[in-house]
């Protein structure tokens, strides 16, 4: 089954952290992943942009109950109407999770993911024992792409 | 935004039940709609089939916590471990749910979309106040997707 | 352990409809059951007031995020934030489903009772196959303890 | 309206840790405090145990569908069947949440808590900004009666 990963961070990002997300994105596309966001700004829309651009499937699942409140790339749109709790939803649907940066709320993706034994891979995001460290966007995705591969022989 | 609809029913099937289903979610992905179901057998699996097989958009929403427990036709997987739960996702998540048959499951799930507002299209399922009937497969998409664009407009 | 007995109904309730749910949950309480609600208005509170000034313990779990919309006589106060979602955790926590008139958020509540398997018993309710009709509040009350008993067993 | 708190940490406790939630749940009680825990062992079991014994009101908030895995303390037993995603619902229903040690289900807490604005008080928890430490179990109850307090002024 194609791989589905979610890539995590808050909906405001920085310039450096939405040109990251882009990225990470974008190759996960390019490697046939389906993304997997919160559907939201920031984080979520670099990568969702990035995914789409590159052709791939783009997946959001909505905190609030409307749609049409999805960033314009998201091509896949869930309204959940769980508010926060959604973020337990992206980390179940995902076989590994990319954070970058982030506030609580994608605290609670990382602590969720390893709760349930599902990698993370972390560029520049909470310091928390259990995230495997990324050196690039580039990087982080062929890690992801291993360490799915690996869940799913 | 592209349209979504859920095509509910019992994950066992009779053949003719199958069969509507699969006409049903051939229609759908032929119109261009999004086809979500709860991923599973039965009617789930022949919506799935005829929606993938005419190269539409497939998408799962599973009960359990494993996204290879979809059936084959589903494209984009995803697991909630809610259990019986997750039909209140499957209803949020489409603009106009079609129901086909159904246990209790399939009840639930037409009442909480009429709970919310959602229209329900109904191919000889549950007599319950509220639910459209259709004539066919085919008259049942129409009115779906006409349903769709006015709540879009 | 204590039953756990789920009262279910509309949020607007007739006047017949209140003294009956009153009952049912003075009835439950004068039990020793500890009696769930929704939380809301209707059935809901008149079934929480019956509980409570029989001296019981009455749960409200509420579909918003805010625990003081819980109407007075619910003692323990759950906020879920999961709107009509939270319909299925009533159901989820308890024994025995007793279900008084109802629109479409107690038909949901019903059949997802049905679905899991946990018994419902109607007072004036939808008619629907596997519903146990009951013909008085006082009677509903012996037969959902009787099944909670056995469930127990 | 009473005040409910959450006492959160780890199914296994040290016995530092089951000490320190023995009292903190045995403060709330005495304070009048509805005590909200996750209904498992460890932390779980030690607030709960304190409070019931001091003649309090417990909940248990489970992750699993039998209500009879709750720990022997718990009076009020909701079975979820949401698995780890029960914890954001403990998290809603707490005015305040008092953080035990703890594991990365512990961390989910925290986060979502915090993301929410519920504030957190830490005994010998993770280190995460936003946490505000207390000295001792019973400081930590003055602690979090006077913030629920003033949130409800």
């Amino acid at each position: 089954m194609t791989v589905h990963v979610a890539v995590v961070g808050a909906s405001v990002a920085s310039e450096d952290q939405a040109a990251v997300a882009h990225r990470v994105g974008s190759e996960l596309s390019q490697a046939g992943a389906i993304v997997i966001t919160g559907g939201g700004g920031g984080v979520m829309a670099a990568a969702s942009q990035g995914a789409r651009e590159a052709g791939g499937r783009v997946v959001g699942i909505l905190p609030g109950m409307d749609r049409r409140a999805a960033n314009p790339w998201v091509e896949i749109a869930l309204a959940t109407g769980l508010g926060e709790l959604r973020n337990g939803l992206i980390v179940r649907s995902a076989d590994v999770v990319i954070a970058v940066g982030g506030a609580y709320g994608t605290l609670s993706e990382i602590a969720l993911a390893l709760a349930a034994g599902t990698p993370v891979i972390g560029l520049k995001t909470w310091t928390i024992e259990g995230i495997e460290l990324a050196a690039s966007p580039a990087a982080a995705v062929v890690r992801a792409l291993e360490l799915a591969r690996r869940l799913d022989a």
